[in-house]
């Protein structure tokens, strides 16, 4: 249990950056070597490792074992366990986005009524 | 885009503790002041508070405003945007899911002849 919870901490850490997660998403169109990472983010190199490392420890890449050229691979597995995680509360935002629609169609009846009484109003002038 | 950006980074952030996320699953279950949240975690109120901190900057939760008692409730929102960006990569755990499944099939399928091989062979002795 422990274990899972750590692991679910980890993935969540390591998507709770923006250039690691535009990894992950340049990783979903193929495997890169660091070197090719680093250019579209303007990066250096160490800068690039030290997310891939974060990345690494959360298993959601792996890095290749050729000796001059490591590419990475998005290892996809831990974002289902984040997913599932998340999904739990599907009910909630849905709730709450009904609740949102039921509003909006509550302003929209009542801004009807207004229209109609100001036209009403404007009839009797 | 940005501002998007950083609400899914701080939503992340905000979900990379087990003690937090243990705190909204406890708000799922209805809202429960500062005091009430602390119990089951064992923890003093300001590491409660401070953890809460967290999860009102993310807008994961809201805080009432009775002067005397705060209850804490949801705000799932944010888990939505969450789930939109994992669900984008849905496509690949399904994917090493399914070739784990394969794996499994052939190394199935290897047992079955080993395990046969071994009864022939034990039928010629």
């Amino acid at each position: 249990m422990q274990t899972s919870q750590d692991a679910l901490s980890a993935t969540f850490a390591a998507l709770s950056d923006p250039t690691r997660r535009a990894i992950l998403s340049r990783l979903s169109a193929g495997e890169a070597s660091v070197q090719e990472l680093a250019v579209p983010f303007d990066m250096t190199l160490p800068a690039v490792s030290k997310h891939l490392k974060v990345l690494e420890k959360a298993n959601l890449i792996r890095r290749g074992r050729t000796a001059q050229w490591r590419p990475c691979y998005l290892e996809a597995a831990p974002l289902k366990q984040a997913s599932n995680w998340i999904g739990e509360y599907r009910k909630f935002w849905e709730a709450s986005f009904d609740r949102l629609d039921e509003y909006l169609k509550v302003l929209q009846a009542d801004g009807t009524k207004a229209k109609k009484k100001g036209e009403k109003k404007g009839k009797r002038k």
